[in-house]
């Protein structure tokens, strides 16, 4: 059979480079050992049993995921150690029980006493301690308890372990850190996602309520922090691909972004300075994260079909399905000749929002024309 | 077996309601009659085979589609009369040719000379004409030959007619009409749209070259058109669903809103004015269509379980599975009391995106609770 190559995949369709997500992987667990900590994975990013099994630090775990959806399709590929990190709500339990019951250490997530009542409630009622982790709100920009609303923390606490659930611990995620821009403001997110968590743990462990787990982490902090005392875990997800909001925050380099979209050109209109081409906002999501950023990369940067980034060329505009590409508002580069069928690869603003338009990927290396492989991901809750 | 409810549902699920959809379908259609055209529906917004059948005006077609997924889909289905109505590029034009000898008159468009050589090279080399229309720039919002471009339009029919492929007309769509706000400016879009179509007809046929078909459309054009001279079908989408920015635009109202997504509230955040619900951009998609209309509706417009709307209560930002409610800055509304577990819908800016999003659609009636169908749809190229 004929090998398939970049040439030959149909467009538009999503590309893994095998090599950057390597390098990715490899950087952020080295700067985790030198903290003597381990990573739990976030598997939203690529929820595919592929990207996990070379994400995570065994076959078994642990992991962090955002759907039960995940927490099932991990749990059947031999996931035993996973964290369902969105605030549980009470008709979801029979599916938590359900993969606890099937050997999954499956542990949930809440911030209010009305959600440990309920989880407290099924533990009783399933003979079972469900695991209970408290969110806790480090920086304002989701849910959450408050580090220092004590009498809060010590009463949800008290529900579940009085109640026979399972007080696993405390957990955090510092989403603010995606608005730093330079290394000493995402230092002291980090910092502040750490004192955070170490603090919610103290109330509870003061208040002689068990508090194993500490678990910090976005792709930000985890990167850029320095000193973890008192964690005992690091969550991450959008590093094992990282996209151009990474980039612009400047947590990775452009060159670093393993995922991208191959397209091919179908049109032009020269009067405007503009190359059409087959991946449009349904092949890139809608995200426009870096709108934000100092450099607005439109629905996404341009690269030839390696992967190399033409200067100042974004997808400028995209409907359904016709992405418009033009320079950057300003440059004084020059438009390259594509011509009709030419392909280019377009990295995303968000790997997550633009890999879950997609239902595999396209595995290659750096510098290589061959597809080496088709991993399956899957979507849904 | 008991019955799915409004109730049982896992969330976040997307919510057809086929009460509006049947109305929603049968004002355009009458519509339309009052002109005597007949409807090529736009399947790229449903992407379902059951609302294919109840948009389009007979189970074989007409129909529009934006990718040759769709084509394959709709065609497995029994639809015989297709426009894929995205420029053809080279490299998918086998597609359409098995498409094709399997007995689907799938047309494509096409909007240069360099497209129309290698559709006509491929016509004679796969002995048969593969019917093709000139897309036309009605209104400068993306691909296109511009009605006037006289020389560059015969030259694209002459190298189809003569080299043996099919001429069968010209296509145009009106994108520039989703920035209209009032009835004159949607009105004056139709007409620009019928009179660019109907112009690049006449260049044709003055030359000597056929042009049976002029086919324009989009919804808003669609609705407010007034006369239709010289124009053979007409092209819509978003029509059946409807969605925010419809509502913006002043299309429809929201009421008409026939597709939403149904959520759970997971926490508060008293002291913000937040409800999280497991809506988040992940259930709603990234689309922020109406940030640039008069009303900002966030990610979607919050809606009690049977879709009645809270007075000012929208989805004011999104994780990637946390909504977050809260009321539209400046209200003086209070917020409603949604208790954890409390389930609510919310009506999309888009319902292309949203759609996309899901795999299937449950069907309810307006005001029923009982889920009376499950309608799969599909996504990919």
């Amino acid at each position: 059979m004929e090998k398939t190559t970049l040439r030959t995949l149909e467009t538009p369709c999503l590309m893994l480079d095998a090599d950057r997500m390597g390098r990715n992987v490899q950087r952020l667990k080295s700067h985790l050992a030198t903290l003597a900590l381990g990573l739990r994975p976030h598997l939203k990013t690529g929820k595919s049993v592929e990207v996990a099994r070379r994400v995570m630090m065994s076959d078994a775990g642990p992991a962090t995921v955002s759907t039960l959806k995940e927490a099932e399709q991990f749990a059947a590929a031999g996931v035993r150690d996973i964290i369902y990190a969105v605030g549980i709500a009470p008709g979801k339990l029979y599916r938590v029980l359900a993969l606890r019951a099937a050997g999954v250490d499956l542990a949930v997530i809440l911030d209010s006493v009305e959600q440990a009542r309920f989880v407290a409630d099924a533990s009783r009622e399933a003979k079972t301690r469900i695991p209970a982790l408290i969110e806790i709100d480090c920086d304002g920009h989701r849910s959450g308890v408050l580090p220092d609303e004590t009498e809060r923390l010590v009463e949800i606490g008290r529900v579940l372990h009085d109640g026979r659930a399972e007080l696993r611990g405390v957990l955090t995620h510092a989403g603010g850190s995606y608005s730093a821009r330079d290394q000493a403001s995402l230092e002291q997110c980090a910092e502040e996602e750490r004192a955070g968590a170490v603090k919610a743990a103290e109330v509870l462990r003061e208040a002689g309520l068990p508090c194993p787990v500490v678990s910090v982490g976005s792709t930000p902090t985890a990167h850029f922090s320095r000193d973890l005392s008192g964690v005992t875990e690091v969550r991450a997800g959008v590093f094992v691909f990282f996209d151009l909001v990474m980039a612009g925050i400047g947590v990775c380099t452009v060159d670093d972004i393993a995922l991208s979209v191959l397209t091919t050109v179908i049109g032009h209109q020269p009067d405007k300075g503009w190359i059409l081409v087959d991946a449009g906002w349904m092949a890139m999501s809608r995200d426009r994260g870096t709108a934000k950023q100092e450099v607005d990369q439109g629905y996404g940067l341009v690269c030839d079909v390696h992967g190399k980034p033409y200067d100042d060329l974004i997808v400028a505009d995209a409907n359904q399905e016709h992405g418009v590409i033009a320079l950057r508002p300003g440059s004084e580069g020059i438009l390259p000749d594509l011509p009709i069928g030419t392909r280019v690869r377009i990295l995303p603003n968000h790997a997550c929002a633009t890999g879950a338009q997609y239902d595999s990927y396209h595995v290659v290396r750096d510098g290589s024309d061959v597809i080496e492989a088709e991993w399956p991901r899957f979507g849904g809750w």
